[in-house]
């Protein structure tokens, strides 16, 4: 598996410019979805939250607010990770529910309450990005798993992303754009720092 | 190769305590860190650097920064994930080196005058975490792909962990702490919504 899994990392590669006319099948979407679904996320609360988006129309005007890159028009699907916001506040319905999953009975209560302090103490867009990321992570490497080519986009006008898909911006964040697909290039190097320079043994 | 990346991520999950007597080998925790050198990054800088410890001197040391969670103390091996800070500053030789690297010869310019836009619009310490965080997503696959188990902890006192691990805190901000071993406890089942609740179809 090692080999296999080393494989699919050096594979991924950020693709800019898909193949317009290659689609990827609805297996292989649901695939990709399912590996964010089961990503880890801090307290369990699976802060992300995936806009699908296929047609051509909602592509191109997407694409717009990603300063015309165009990985986003020429992609096959397009996963929005929208980072939760509101349903994150200790008096939420969401939060109680997924709290009360991972602390069942007589534990909730003092699970909230240490909970309420972290969320008075923290920066809760820039956490629940942090998790967004994670589960972008493991989409990536799924795609890759399967020869699907992917592209992290970060580079976005947030403002105009809320508006085009309608979101309440108290409730959500954009925090990535993923387009998916077949990529019309050859990946370039991959170019990395070495091991040496980025790990340090104490 | 689907149903077999399915697998690693169902069975990856978060592990409480570790067999403390059962150790990585220096192959495979290289193999982890490897996982994490070959991840995506924003503008390809490589936020993430990775500070490696394994005596039980320090395990505990920082066990005791991380609210003594148990997992910390009988890991076998503790990558922690520090956030680069000032060496994304657009002035910094890090930061030319690694721009030139993805912008060579007469594109290097006009990227490094984007690049310097984006530095003074962005929150430089959450945007550089967020790098951090598909780097451990990926250290977590990798890891539970060979059957070792991970715990990303993000509940620490990062002022602690800087003062233990000794960092100038312009220049890295500690952003996860990550355990790795084998499990001592069976894995919890693991709870997520639905995709139905998760993924909205536009």
């Amino acid at each position: 598996m090692k080999s296999q899994l080393l494989e699919i990392f050096q594979r991924r590669h950020a693709c800019h410019l898909f193949q317009a006319d290659r689609c990827i099948s609805a297996e292989d979407s649901n695939f990709i979805l399912e590996a964010g679904r089961l990503s880890p996320s801090s307290f369990g609360l699976e802060q992300w939250k995936f806009v699908v988006l296929s047609s051509q129309h909602q592509k191109l005007a997407l694409q717009a607010a990603c300063f015309q890159q165009p990985q986003v028009g020429t992609s096959s699907v397009i996963v929005v990770i929208l980072a939760k916001l509101a349903d994150l506040h200790p008096d939420s319905e969401y939060l109680r529910r997924l709290m009360a999953r991972e602390y069942p009975g007589d534990a909730l209560e003092a699970a909230l309450k240490n909970y309420r302090s972290f969320h008075a103490a923290t920066d809760i867009k820039a956490w629940s990005e942090n998790q967004c990321h994670i589960a972008a992570a493991n989409m990536m490497t799924a795609a890759a798993g399967i020869g699907i080519d992917s592209c992290a986009i970060g580079g976005f006008n947030p403002a105009e992303v809320i508006r085009l898909l309608d979101i309440d911006p108290a409730r959500y964040y954009p925090s990535l754009i993923m387009p998916f697909g077949y990529c019309a290039h050859a990946p370039g190097e991959k170019q990395r720092l070495a091991l040496e320079e980025l790990v340090e043994y104490r």
